[in-house]
């Protein structure tokens, strides 16, 4: 399993359960685990940091899970 | 205080002690606490969770610490 952190844009006026809500339908899907997500209202950017078995993978959770789709995904070997 | 996500481009190549010793520096600065950051040294792309006083404190921390300048800094109110 590989981590990995998806940006998202467009997300103006989004609500904490909203949030939330939308990391549980992904956390369903294709073995990706949603560790956090972090959202800020007012520019509409979401950070979603998950860990699965591609970016493949995290791109298709967000398609099947019904949420927005991220316009970047990264895997993030570091971390500290 | 208000948490922050802020993004670094052009890092590529960059290694775990590196990540960290930049994170320890921006830490020492203007009352900014660095909680997490998470790197791709291929896309050379940088995240770092921080919680400050200001946006312009975290950009100011990242100067005064000698490290990388963050391409964007948004304010995250919302988490999970």
């Amino acid at each position: 399993m590989t981590r990995f952190m998806d940006v998202h844009h467009g997300m103006q006026g989004i609500t904490a359960d909203q949030l939330r809500e939308g990391a549980l339908a992904v956390e369903k899907e294709e073995g990706v685990h949603v560790e956090h997500a972090w959202a800020d209202p007012e520019s509409g950017t979401l950070y979603c940091l998950t860990e699965g078995p591609s970016a493949e993978a995290v791109q298709r959770a967000h398609e099947r899970g019904g949420g927005s789709k991220p316009d970047e995904i990264h895997a993030v070997p570091l971390a500290m």
